[in-house]
């Protein structure tokens, strides 16, 4: 083990702690860009809350709404600048994944010179990363992608059909103020897909990892089982506050750093080919998550069985006197468990025919630029391989 | 689930990192107060390697040494004069808990007016906490107290003879510079007393803290398993560095905050009864938590015998239909790990008699100068309940 790590982020966790946001944004600037998503928090009042409590504060409200989903560069640029156009001094996010995404890179780009694109790691000229970004206040309405307290963002180029993440120290949130009640209404198809996503932040770590971070798996078992346990009651009652929480905090752990720390993850394979076909289907991205996912464990399964049969056995109490027997019962398991949370599992319950395959995988090895031309991840795949993983999960 | 966190230290971790200090000082300051213990760090050559470090860099040292375990608050204060009369703009720790705690209290004295105990909790004439202190570095030789990533330090007032704690935001180190290579040569007894200790921060937070903190529960066990399994080889065998680095990356995440965030911890009760111990005999303070956490930990699972019987599966694999019997069978398998890798259980170990048992029940009461008169945690205990534990430790 030989790594660094810094989060910044300050955390304010708690039902109800949406009112605290005049307050909070007060300490970080007079005139915010507040960002929102597809009219979700303007129809349940959260949005009218929001800026009740800024104008409070007497922090002055720039809005800008309609980040759609798998957001879009030109919404970004957009956003950035209205950002300057209207001199504000702070970004808040407030919404699901996409919005807060969106809303990290415009901050960003209001410093950056250039084609913003650049700062992606598809960007096909190298990267050139952003080294400052006004100070970023997230709200998250959705517990799915972490992206509230880590330094990440995924944007799809809509021109050139790519689907592609940036990773820089500026884009960590100054404060993340996580309200567990704003979840309350989302829906039981998004709270499965957000369960899915969380719970592959973690995997992706887990078998993409090296070997020998004892600590690090037992956190991500912890996630994975918490998810497990709680995911299903929020989809099954959405109004349970309680799963609602322990479901948003699972999500924050899962992708803030702590369970990846020091585990040397190789790559995120399985969310590079889901952004492949999010860019181009527009699917949503833990729905999409949920076919890949499997679909690649039982191929990775194959190389690495004492891997995921440690999984198996730490997961789901399976054993098994060969290793990848129990490994591949334990992809069965995960795959049962998705289901029943109603999420899709094959392509095909995307409404995808599987016609696109080979361009999925193409295209998802073009955006890596690997030179050994295999997508990394343990193991390291091949076009071939990846071809062959998406057509089992038709 | 209701709480804030935030811990912005710089965490750089792997063997060979402490060539790195130079450059990560440089970053920080220019003139630095280099604050050692009794002697091991020059006669291993650590100190030498670290000034030659500082140096290459340009960042010049002024040495403080002899930090005593059970780090006394003359010799904080002394050090905090030096600083400022050499006009030090950087304080780095090297060393263990003692050397990095006082460390950390020097850096924020030298902005502090007044008299230095007023920041501690035990301060009979309230809190004043600091607000301000210079750049810290941490550098650890020990794997144990968890010093070098949090806001915590623990300092004995010699006049007094008693041992308390601070915890304030300007105490979190800058960088925790974390070489498990420093580690190579630590005594199997102090070995194992760090273990203990990092096992006991967590214990302290699992058995303490709020309901329903699932994560936060799977992440304790997750360290506790780690300790479990990598401590007893780091005894072994010193030399062993992949067991010295599973071992100090355990004892970093064990009280950077991670396993407590949002568990509402009510309370540090074992630390509270060995420091009163510790302040009076000056044992090494992991051994005193091995004689006080299994004696404590056997008088709180009478009263919440479920709890300590989910330690007893998840950690220990037993089961049984009896929650009490599963409860105190877990804390024997407890105190048998701590026996196994040399750490003493009972008081007469320390070679104290139990004739100041009623004293240190006493002093630990007079200490917290909480108003119910009881020891905070799961359950609050009375002077009486103290004594009863204690005397089961003899």
């Amino acid at each position: 083990m030989d790594f660094e790590f810094q989060n910044p982020t300050r955390l304010i966790f708690g039902a109800g702690v949406l009112s605290r946001l005049g307050e909070v944004a007060r300490g970080e600037g007079r005139r915010a860009l507040l960002v929102t998503g597809g009219g979700s928090v303007k129809r349940n009042g959260v949005f009218a809350r929001a800026v009740a409590s800024l104008e409070e504060a007497g922090v002055a409200v720039v809005a800008f709404d309609g980040v759609e989903p798998n957001p879009r560069l030109s919404s970004v640029i957009r956003g950035a600048r209205l950002a300057q156009a209207q001199q504000c001094d702070l970004v808040i996010a407030l919404g699901g994944g996409s919005v807060m995404d969106a809303a990290k890179v415009m901050a960003a780009v209001v410093f950056y010179d250039g084609d913003p694109w650049e700062m992606m790691v598809h960007s096909p000229t190298g990267i050139r990363l952003p080294t400052r970004a006004l100070p970023i206040i997230t709200v998250p309405t959705l517990a799915a992608t972490g992206s509230e307290m880590n330094k990440g963002a995924v944007i799809t180029n809509e021109q050139t059909v790519e689907k592609s993440f940036v990773l820089a120290d500026c884009l960590y949130p100054r404060v993340a103020l996580v309200d567990p009640a704003l979840t309350l209404t989302v829906p039981p198809d998004q709270t499965a897909f957000g369960v899915c996503d969380l719970i592959t932040h973690v995997t992706e770590g887990y078998f993409n990892g090296v070997d020998g971070t004892p600590v690090q798996d037992r956190f991500a078992e912890g996630v994975i089982l918490t998810a497990m346990e709680w995911g299903p009651k929020a989809v099954e009652d959405g109004q349970d506050l309680e799963a609602r929480a322990q479901v948003q905090w699972a999500s924050v752990v899962a992708l803030n750093g702590w369970v990846q720390a020091g585990a040397g993850v190789a790559g995120f394979p399985v969310h590079m080919i889901e952004h492949t076909i999010s860019a181009i289907h527009d699917v949503a991205h833990g729905a999409g998550l949920a076919v890949v996912n499997p679909a690649w464990m039982r191929a990775a399964a194959r190389v690495r069985p004492d891997r995921f049969a440690q999984f198996a056995r730490r997961v789901f109490g399976l054993e098994s006197s060969d290793p990848l027997v129990c490994a591949m019962e334990g992809v069965v398991r995960f795959e049962d468990f998705l289901t029943r949370i109603g999420c899709p599992t094959r392509l095909s319950h995307l409404g995808l025919d599987g016609t696109l395959i080979e361009r999925y995988a193409r295209e998802t090895l073009q955006a890596i630029h690997d030179e050994t031309g295999r997508l990394p991840g343990r193991p390291a795949m091949s076009e071939a391989e990846l071809i062959e993983l998406l057509r089992e999960a038709q």
